[in-house]
């Protein structure tokens, strides 16, 4: 299976990315300057007709779709258990996990950059920005609470998974999208935590996109003596 | 396992509400008055925080989103094959799909009748609803290619999957939506082979919810003899 992967750099396409390196398979990687619209180029679009990142080239054609994306990549890897294995109940957590991140966190997000997708006026597009750091922080608190449901370290307790990976690359948006991190220690405990594992680091770094730390930016705020 | 599914009639839930028919699993129909706005009444958010249908109560608790219902429920009941055996590229295709229909033709339509999740003020809402026929119809276009790709009769050529009633609940709506349907003929045709399906038939009725049918709205004017 020879595999080739379109990305762009800290894009959402950062979650399969990161699945492909922990899947340890063989894939070349592309990247895709989305601010010079490559994405929207003929030589692209004969890929992917969406005009979108991710793009998985796979011997049966292109795959789009994180969420399919991810589940394929877990697949074609079993031996490193990206998914839960044996547990029907644990998988479908994972896959309700990646729906709701594709369907209602990575759109509140697309609002405040990608109005136009769903508005025309200058108006419109300013009053959805404005919308964003409160859909997302109401999103993400309903993804604390299912961290604290089933207490950590990942998100679905103990088995890791490409869930893990889709969350972390929307919570990485957080300070960009003005969300109030206070309210969202687990969100940022697991955010850390994924930065601790050697697959992050090596996305990262060929990515060359930064770290973004476990504290919130009430704690990072430079205090001095005065 | 004791499942008890809520659902409203003609929403999105009606594709889960298919895949449990079809899969001849036993199972509790409750459904939810979305204009009386139960689904957001205590009684219901302690049962699903996020206050949407559909919702599908478990033994291991409750399970959101149509894309990890509708592959749970498909898992539940192999023998009756719901989605792709043995054919990891197939499967990859049914579940791009249904993460497309998810996160784009359900997004796209939603901001007609449910802008205010994302935006405020009376002008945005209008400007979104104005433009859902045409983000409906540039979705449904790549969803007819798609259909062109595989072959028919199903979204997966031969092979019937979850991804078909996903599908069909959305194209339900091309007409409230006030899409062009003319440019639409594999996903009308599609549509008319959904409801020639026992499984749909039964669903229908007890949804109380008519047949769309395959006509577009133009083959679907009164013709006279003047």
């Amino acid at each position: 299976m020879a595999l080739t992967f379109y990305y762009a750099p800290g894009a959402c396409s950062l979650a399969s990315h990161i699945a492909l390196i922990e899947s340890d398979l063989t894939f070349e990687a592309i990247p895709v300057a989305l601010a010079k619209g490559e994405q929207q180029q003929p030589r692209f679009l004969a890929l992917n007709p969406k005009g979108r990142i991710p793009l998985l080239m796979t011997d049966f054609g292109p795959l789009t779709e994180n969420p399919a994306i991810l589940e394929y990549v877990a697949d074609l890897a079993p031996e490193v258990a990206l998914k839960p294995v044996g547990c029907p109940d644990l998988l479908a957590k994972m896959r309700e996990l990646n729906a709701y991140l594709s369907s209602t966190v990575h759109v509140a997000h697309a609002h405040g950059p990608r109005g136009y997708r769903w508005a025309s006026s200058a108006e419109a597009l300013l009053d959805m920005k404005a919308k964003v750091p409160e859909t997302m922080l109401a999103a993400f608190e309903y993804l604390e609470q299912q961290l604290a449901a089933f207490a950590g370290p990942w998100c679905l307790g103990e088995v890791y998974s490409v869930a893990d990976m889709y969350l972390y690359t929307f919570s990485r948006w957080l300070e960009m999208d003005k969300v109030d991190t206070q309210k969202l220690p687990r969100v940022l405990a697991h955010r850390a935590q994924m930065e601790s594992r050697e697959a992050v680091k090596t996305v990262l770094l060929r990515e060359g996109i930064p770290a973004m730390g476990g504290n919130s930016m009430a704690d990072a705020t430079p205090k001095t003596d005065r």
